[in-house]
């Protein structure tokens, strides 16, 4: 069920990407816009459409707020790429854009992405309740600004020339906001878009959250190149922290599974209606990229 | 009046960034957003208070509104300093936030301050009407990026390598582009905290933008450097087609002063409530840097 629904989200975004990219002029910037919101599993997507399908929102609303996390996500993924910040050439197993085209359009399709996606929040199709459209981009500016998404990032900049590695505390807040955050917009959107109180789902996504990041340092450590898609053994080459040398490769996993319980049992409130989301925590510490 | 009205602008400006980004952790990349949304003419902010003053909105709500339009345009000096983009040393006289900082904490202060802007816009405080958050939120994004902004800056990198230099009307859709159609925004930005018509606003703006970027063409030629705050002669140097290289420098001038005549007559059905526009207006025209 979990799979069908994560491939049905990914389908639906991405023809929803194509439509929104489409009513642009055919220029390079837009072309590059197009290819770096291509393709990834789409989870934050997935979780959107899901928390919204538990509070009775119609797909064909939704997909306007799961949309615009996704082009969000994949402004972050370009300049993170960019060479003066991870400096990475690939990207789910193709050229990153500032390798495809260059470091000014990859400057410029991450920014036009960012745009976009408060774009798609604040159009009317997002929700006919002018408070609730407003709501998604003051929550979704908070999750991805300076005290949120960018917070984590400069963190993670920082912690790199740091004299001394991170600490657990330390890496937990960088991730909190790196990845966390708009995780936990994803799995609230849909309780915001009914008017609905967020504090289940805000829990339920902050342990998802913590859970995705440990099993991204376990890829790090176990997986292959070819199966991750990205370079692997590059934090424990760089002598960075992370949960996995800080725990130790068992104990981060135990940790991750742990955290996977507490995000199924934060959903006991929405009963079996919950059950794809539970299965998308349990999916996050099976994933092998 | 203008002059006051300006620099009254100016420190109701840096003093609300001054309050919002002290809401924020103390990292560096927010030292970088303040450095960056520090100085300027703030003409932005003065043209969304003055329409704002014109349909008796008061100036601390405005005051949200010209702030955010202030930080959209920070972030678009940061990221087009940046060394893959125009590659400056200097703006308004001070090193550039990557030469001060580095380049990662450039893209990340530019991004941040991006979101900033739509924050800003979207907080209750902006407007107690919703539907007024969500509109300024759309249109700004709208005039920002990939068909705003973003768009007149990629017209404006792919010139640079073009085979020839561009026409008049090509340089005109760049141009409203790149600035002008943020000066737009923030000439309607008191018309739509008011629910009121935007077009006479919409179509002074129009004029005013366009005069505005020829005559920092003018300034290009006949400027210099330590007046106006950066290097000069740049465009010429590069084999860039200016207004001044398509029109001659008088004629270019001829033209900058129509297009502030019909920008004053626009504002016509505003009376003389409107007089500080048109000196704005005239201002443009008038300016060393």
């Amino acid at each position: 069920m979990f799979d069908t629904r994560l491939k049905d989200a990914a389908s639906q975004v991405q023809a929803h990407l194509d439509r929104v990219l489409g009513e642009l002029d055919d220029l390079p910037v837009v072309q590059a816009m197009h290819y770096a919101s291509a393709g990834g599993k789409r989870l934050r997507a997935f979780l959107v459409l899901e928390s919204a399908r538990l509070h009775g929102i119609a797909p064909d609303q939704a997909i306007w707020a799961a949309t615009a996390v996704e082009a969000l996500h994949a402004y972050s993924l370009v300049h993170d790429d960019l060479p003066c910040m991870d400096d990475d050439d690939l990207r789910r197993g193709l050229p990153t854009v500032h390798v495809k085209w260059d470091q000014a359009t990859a400057v410029l399709a991450g920014d036009a992405l960012q745009t976009l996606a408060f774009e798609l929040l604040a159009r009317v199709e997002a929700s006919n309740d002018p408070a609730v459209r407003a709501e998604l981009v003051l929550t979704l500016a908070r999750a991805s600004g300076a005290a949120g998404m960018v917070k984590g990032q400069a963190l993670d900049i920082a912690a790199e020339t740091a004299a001394t590695p991170l600490t657990l505390e330390q890496i937990t807040e960088l991730q909190a906001g790196k990845t966390g955050a708009l995780i936990e917009w994803s799995a609230c959107a849909g309780a915001v878009l009914a008017g609905a109180d967020t504090s289940a789902l805000s829990i339920y996504a902050q342990k998802l959250g913590l859970a995705f990041q440990i099993w991204d340092d376990v890829l790090d450590v176990e997986g292959d190149a070819e199966t991750v898609g990205k370079a692997v053994g590059k934090d424990a080459d760089a002598g960075k922290a992370t949960f996995v040398s800080l725990l130790g490769l068992e104990a981060a996993k135990t940790r991750a599974e742990t955290l996977v319980k507490e995000a199924c049992s934060a959903l006991d409130c929405y009963g079996d209606e919950a059950e794809t989301l539970r299965q998308a925590a349990r999916f996050v510490i099976s994933r092998h990229s």
